[in-house]
């Protein structure tokens, strides 16, 4: 089954990519936005159907590999 | 309120870099994953209060800028 993982920056870092984009929207018209924060998205086909040890193997390879748990989070999606 | 775009590559076009993770991944242990594919995730502070007009907003960015047409796909999802 696909199981989706979303990492996103922490509160409190810095995010000067987003903000880069904020620009960009805003010298294009789009000026009502307050904040914009960039994050990484993983969409990861697992061979395992039960959903929850889907969740259980994609939250190890998040805590292992894909995330920096310094100053990022992350959370798990079931993607149907 | 905030809404995110999760940006993704459509079905048939080649993920170099998630493949790359995808055997990353493999020589760690994770032997159990069919497919990785990588996307990116966007979360946007609208001044809007109506749910739709935020999304309505986010999908016209997505259009404009955040998103390549031709080859990637966007969803918009509200966030709590």
């Amino acid at each position: 089954m696909k199981v989706s993982a979303i990492i996103t920056l922490k509160k409190d870092v810095l995010d000067p990519q987003g903000k880069v984009i904020q620009q960009a929207l805003d010298g294009m018209g789009f000026e009502n936005i307050s904040e914009v924060r960039q994050g990484k998205y993983f969409e990861i086909d697992v061979n395992e159907n039960d959903p929850s040890k889907a969740k259980a193997v994609v939250e190890d390879m998040c805590k292992k590999l894909l995330a920096n748990l310094v100053i990022e989070n992350f959370k798990i999606i079931e993607t149907q």
